[in-house]
């Protein structure tokens, strides 16, 4: 009997089949027996008429528990009352163990009894819709990036500088060098990259030992980020528009119903077109002064700050051109006002916030070399970063996505730790 | 004027462009001077005609130097005997930079020299179109999963449980846990995940602190993993069969110009289709020992082992089944024969080895503990682990393979380290 995932019944409909999962659920009707299997890539129910089984296939229906794995054998009808559009009629059941007392129930359960079982949690429905829609959101990047002719650079994990601030980097001991740190940032080498191959683009966990405890912060995440040579802080916020927005329509696309499953609010996806909004950072600074915010000029945008600008908007919103005073030291120096820096973050709207940190680099020798001697950086380090600046230094630009924030922001979730399979966070290591 | 990329002038022909780019090489002959500039995308002979320049234009053939960057426009002429098939007739250049002393010039340098400046080295022809080929054989494994049902589960890579080896383990501090490690693998996650979604697959960086100084090894690699739910080693060898298939049949595809600029023999690839070489680890052993080599019956094979073993044959061939001893406590034992497991390890022709590890999972929970007990590893992080064969257990597969060590054997590299853009080894963290 062939074996068929539940994804691809309708090709099969009228056929004897297997199916090979788990039981989701169960349930009786007079006699009428219904078993709701789950195979990874779908569900099906399961019919089972008592006068037409064998009585030991019958009874199979009373031992089975909650997440009981087993094979399932009988013929796809099409079943338009049924979730997926079809029903299987049993004619055989293969137990393969007896699952005892699964811990996850229908139930309602606390957040910290499912982060410690995440391993199981994971089979939930809701966490395995999420999956899908990060599995697409990461491919229709990978499609992006090698569709527009850039070129993947993976960049070290482990290194030896330092991308943006030490106060919150994880070390290792690195064989005879000593200590080493765990990379928050592939900028610095993809700078080095675009001058080879003119677009790159990096993909790769980073990390921040951040000792805050928010629904926005991970200490392992995903992180995309490109980098174009000839590239100004205008054509950079371009790309990332054009980029956000073709995720969008990719998942729009291709993971509606898990949208739906999700109970996401499709019209609020269905907005995010270009152009984006774009504001200033000085004009940002003066609405959120008047909707009540006490930031100050020359700050950095707070959590709740990017909460409440977003949640006025329905569109993403690019704020662009800090205070070079709130960003790294290797952004590029405003022409025309040295107060500030060729920079954007993206924020996302309904409240989610930022999810690109981006900005054109300093391309000049003595200015980048004076900004790392003012932050007390170890100049040794960034001897072969400097290089970059000497030999034909070009303008360049770049942009840096959280993946995690995205999938929270497009699947409509409250807290980013259901955005990746196993979070890692302040409070957590395991599983 | 618009910017135009190298590899686009076949959709310019005749138009007036501009190039961005950086001075490869320049050359005269009489009254012509010809700029060969690279874009990241390609390589164009600019010429320059004497009569057809003012001096101005004319005069910066001279100031030009190796790696200086520069915009140049000009008119695209096809041109049969250029190496790209296109020559651009200039009529303006525009300086960005003049480069002094770059490092890299067309004489030999050392290895040494040149990973000190792995940051410029990128640019040099031939890591060049490695890394084109890496990114091919990366794009073409995301293809692969994606088409073939995988999902993506990206797993963690600080973690309190360890995959294999502990005495290989980069360590770090993680908040108030104490000391956490760096993943070698994430098999142990996909496992668990595979049970959510039936097949599901991990790609991200692996670290292993191995104090081993040879051309197969890396400190810090990427690591694709798949796992499916429901399988046995027989159908896991056949879809590892399969996912090399394509990605050889990729490269051949698409990167046929860059295996050439890398004199690789491309029809020992074309040679790389079903079915590979399977041979039982019995029979590799006794044939080892006739080729002269003192391995014994339980050991693992060595790397001169596998060299002397993959030079004879012109496809891949998969070792199966291996004694327990030299094997993780996670694979399945043997049902006729418990002294081996249900493995195998594929390895590359040519002389190049082993590029995936592979195996059938112990989804029995009593076997399983009884080999975290024999190995001693702490049986309170293998918790979540052991779960999995409590609550509905069943046999599964999956196999891991090494991106480096395949981009080493399809590009036909000498050593691993030109592999990846940064590499990460025994002495080796900068840049």
């Amino acid at each position: 009997m062939s074996w068929v995932y539940i994804k691809d019944f309708k090709d099969h409909v009228g056929e004897e089949v297997t199916v090979k999962g788990w039981l989701y659920n169960k349930r009786k009707s007079g006699k009428i027996r219904f078993l709701i299997v789950r195979d990874g890539t779908g569900y099906v129910q399961c019919v089972m008429v008592k006068v037409e089984l064998p009585e030991e296939e019958w009874s199979k229906f009373s031992d089975l528990t909650q997440e009981s794995s087993l094979e399932v054998t009988g013929k796809i009808r099409a079943e338009k009352r049924a979730p997926g559009g079809y029903e299987l009629d049993v004619n055989h059941i293969r137990i393969v163990q007896i699952a005892q007392d699964y811990p996850i129930t229908p139930k309602e359960h606390g957040v910290d009894f499912l982060l410690e079982r995440r391993h199981l949690w994971l089979r939930s429905s809701r966490q395995h819709l999420i999956m899908q829609v990060r599995n697409e959101i990461i491919k229709a990047t990978r499609d992006y990036f090698y569709d527009n002719g850039f070129i993947l650079i993976d960049t070290p994990l482990i290194t030896g500088s330092i991308g943006e601030t030490a106060s919150t980097l994880f070390e290792t001991e690195y064989y005879d060098f000593g200590t080493a740190f765990l990379a928050q940032t592939g900028q610095l080498y993809l700078e080095a990259a675009c001058m080879a191959h003119g677009r790159v683009y990096g993909f790769g966990p980073s990390f921040r030992a951040e000792k805050s405890k928010t629904r926005r912060h991970l200490s392992e995440y995903w992180h995309v980020e490109g980098e174009v040579a000839f590239c100004d802080n205008d054509e950079n916020i371009d790309i990332q528009e054009d980029y956000v927005c073709y995720l969008v329509l990719r998942v729009l696309d291709r993971c509606r119903s898990q949208l739906e499953g999700l109970e996401r609010d499709i019209s609020k996806l269905e907005n995010i077109t270009k152009p984006f909004h774009r504001f200033s950072y000085d004009d940002t600074i003066k609405m959120l002064q008047e909707m009540g915010s006490d930031i100050k000029w020359g700050e950095d945008l707070g959590g709740d700050d990017e909460t409440i600008l977003t949640e006025k908007y329905n569109k993403p919103i690019f704020v662009i051109n800090y205070p070079a005073q709130a960003k790294a030291f290797y952004m590029k120096r405003h022409p025309d006002n040295p107060e500030l820096v060729l920079c954007s973050d993206l924020l996302a709207p309904e409240g989610y916030g930022e999810i690109i940190g981006a900005s054109q680099r300093e391309d000049d020798y003595d200015l980048l070399i004076k900004r790392i001697r003012e932050e007390n950086l170890p100049e040794e380090a960034y001897g072969w970063y400097l290089d970059l600046r000497k030999y034909g230094s070009v303008p360049h630009s770049g942009f840096g996505l959280g993946i995690e924030r995205t999938v929270t922001w497009i699947c409509g979730l409250h807290h980013i730790r259901e955005a990746i399979p196993f979070p890692r966070m302040l409070y957590r290591l395991y599983p």
